[in-house]
């Protein structure tokens, strides 16, 4: 079964309605929580083979979190949506290490594209401690946690694998534990940078169970891993499937002729589609994930010409 | 007739297969040129009001110069493209302006959002001469043209309209002619930073003819306006319409039954479709033209959430 | 005289240092006041002619704020400056204009220099609702104020005096007064990014009092124009200038010997200057203004010399 | 003796100068070649502990590239100063490994920080082949270079020291030279982003020989490591002393008297103070490092404080 979303919760969905299931999924718990402003915690458990079979995702816990605004919010709206992820991410740590047990904060990601850069931005804000510990050790409380954190960059960009990088840096500061951030794929536009995933089965590239040995995950690196994940993108395709999904199913409810077929193409069914596309308050755009790049060797060129020709 | 495309040979190509025409628009004349590195030219001319009602485009030139690559060019293909750019600019000042006028460059669009920042970037290379003239005319030949150039910024940071500053800093720096730089729509992904349409008609939001006074044209500004515009953003409604569109085609033409629609709905044509989605080497996402504001307030989110949890 | 600084209360000092004076200056009255947090509000005020002539400054009034310490404030901090802040510009803009009069925000400066950016990015963070008022009233309360923003840019990018483009814009959107930011030069190393001066006078290419027309003033603009400005630099020769001073008072007051001047060059006296340089927390180094360009330079000559040599 | 200076060559001056030499320097030797464009080569050997001793740096080569301008460069003078870093690379590699031995490249230094950030702009344009060696090697010829890069942060963002970092790299990736990337101190502004010190001795905190194994070098690594440094900065209490020295020999040779001294304070120095620190075409201002965090905290206090009184 092909999932296309790294969301556990939208996997779980996808599944359910593909199976016509009404009931939970056999290895599946779930349990949903409404905190105040809107936030939704969803709590996803793969408890077993039968469940890690039916996701396609390890044995382990998935949380969501999801909010309706990021932007622009009050400070105490800030501070609750900050306050649900620390709780759950706490929640996580503390099954697997103890109060005072070193940790690694690695943001994966290419800091130099805006969709992919989610992983080093956070690397800039996190709050090191390590190197205090060693070196100053009285500026800290003596139980306090021992912080590192890095954005080793994408193999695209050293040529290195990451988890070549992080098991090198992880065999010389010997964390107890790794938080990984991460962007990731969702099925949904509205959930775009407005969802938290948090699990404590690492990063499979791919998502598969199978290669656990190959992401960044407690078999291959030793430690237990923590991964916080973000949707900042929708691929055109699933939208595109989406759509057709649903456009084929209008079609057999309503059992139409070839004249009705005729008379929709002749129709301009592009206001219908756009408010199908765009819940909320999103304009949506089909950009390439270069259009960084792109955007730079484009202004080089037009006002290179522009010079030429003034 | 709704064509969702600023660029004027898409918008003829709309016109004829709506309107199933073989030959030329009347009012309208085309030509193409294709050039070595396959850079290819496309002239259209909207010669009169015939050919403004059909294109709602206004009279004067649009050339569109089409490239295979920007990316990583060898230094020989980068000043090819240069040297079309600056022939077709070239070719149109001198329809409106004598060698030494006075030329200001208007650099459109929110230099802050990737998608958005053509015309900011471009500006930031212009080589401004009216202050050296000015102040420091030895430096100059004697024939050489004042030029400057400015990005007014969008009115969503300032409050104030394009025109409106335009027009202000035209009434000052009375320039002969008016280049204006800004990101436009197309209807294809593979136009993607990879075309410029280059028009001595100005620009107009939304495009439409009737409007000319509220855009940046002679109309409103009293000098001739050159626009040289780029496709970087294509609507995900587009995008689907176009899908539908095809897939409404191949329906009719083997005249399925429900059966098969079955069967179609079963089968997973995410593959079929992405290939259909993604030419040439383009990596197409969805993402929302707030991603880089959304992904800023997340990672504060999320580093905060982190720190508060260690 | 020379003052080397655009903060009137520096010029005061060194005014009444220079001529040893121990009560005010003719034309001129001041006063400070403490708040709490450490943040000392410094009142000058520029009575007459006499007043302009020794500080070389217009008839006004010059606010300066100073604070101790801007990064990682807690909240509480932080609204009290912006208090301050908002507190000593709304006394000047009420002597000026009414409640619901119309104002225009420019930011001055190169964006893309870190150390004048402040300017650009300062209107980045504008809350403009001029375009509210004219587009969609209901949203607004019927007295706010029409607030409109722009960065106009440096003349080096742009070719045109920021006057000019200034002038332009206030003559098609008609502000009643206009709040003008930018960066300013001071003599004193701890007072960069530290210290506000908000003055009802305008800002004065050179500072100086003649040239009021060439200035964003009230002579050249016709409105009346807040300037806020805040030091960001200090010029190297102003410091060492400042530390010859100490030194060849030093050696007075101990009128030495050839010897003693002997012994002092073979010492190594630069723990004693870094320490008289360095006051609070600076690790201060000297950078030519153009580095961030240079930088990039740089790192592309050093990358393509590695690439080739591999 | 403290130098402050990074530079091998800026010490041997330094060296004499102290010690009065006319001759080499035991240990040491020297040659120029001045090349087309203004280039000019020098090249320091440290042949022994004598060398080792005077210089306070560790045996091994040192070369140095100057070059009078690097902005604006027409491309065929650009290729030149390429040439000659590629040039002087290669003979130092040539000098430790085979032709197609694995090299890891690493950029030092906060590419956040304007002054800092050459090491993390180089690595951003390295040619990176290693994973498509790995993944497809037949786009590769068969003898090609495996290379990879990483820029590893700064202790003050990650709480590891880059040691740890680039040794678990070093350790996973197993290349058989590291070439590493940095910013260095220099005694001269005329040098800043215009030097180019290349040296196969790798990169030592503080620069003393007593602490290899804390450094990037063969001793903590195993591997040789070629280090690549640019002045991008020049301490201001370098600065001052330096006039400090030269003034006091003016005193020293003038033999002057107390009147003297009195006059020489009344006097504006500024303008030959300025002179004597602006050599080329730099505008010297002093900024504190951390000139890019606190502008973006200013912005923000003051446009909030604008927004409030607004």
């Amino acid at each position: 079964m092909l999932f296309r979303t790294d969301m556990a919760d939208e996997r779980r969905d996808v599944y359910k309605k593909a199976n016509k299931l009404e009931d939970e999924i056999e290895g599946i718990e779930c349990e949903t929580e409404d905190l105040k402003d809107e936030i939704r915690v969803t709590r996803v458990k793969i408890l077993n083979e039968k469940g890690e079979e039916a996701l396609n995702k390890k044995k382990g816990n998935y949380i969501t979190i999801d909010v309706k605004k990021i932007t622009n919010l009050p400070e105490e709206k800030q501070n609750n949506i900050i306050n649900s992820i620390s709780k759950e991410v706490k929640s996580l740590i503390n099954i697997h290490i103890k109060e005072d047990a070193e940790v690694l904060v690695v943001g994966l990601g290419n800091g130099n594209l805006v969709a992919d850069a989610l992983g080093t931005k956070v690397i800039e804000n996190i709050e090191v401690t390590r190197h205090i510990k060693k070196y100053c050790p009285e500026f800290l409380n003596e139980d306090e946690r021992e912080i590192s954190a890095i954005a080793p960059g994408v193999m695209g960009l050293t040529g290195i694998e990451t988890l070549e990088v992080v098991k090198g840096i992880v065999d010389n500061v010997k964390p107890k534990l790794l938080i990984v951030i991460d962007s990731l794929a969702s099925r949904s536009i509205e959930r775009i940078s407005k969802s938290i995933q948090i699990s404590d089965t690492g990063i499979i590239p791919g998502g598969g169970v199978g290669n656990a040995r190959k992401g960044l995950t407690k078999e291959s690196l030793g430690i237990p891993v923590i991964a916080i994940g973000i949707p900042t993108a929708v691929e055109t395709a699933v939208i595109v499937n989406d759509a057709l999904d649903l456009f084929i199913s209008k079609l057999q409810d309503e059992a139409r002729s070839n004249e009705y077929l005729n008379k929709l193409k002749e129709e301009d069914n592009y206001e219908e589609i756009k408010e199908a596309l765009v819940p909320g308050n999103y304009n949506l755009i089909v950009t390439p994930k270069e259009i960084d790049e792109l955007a730079d060797d484009m202004a080089l060129l037009v006002s290179e010409g522009i010079n030429m020709s003034l």
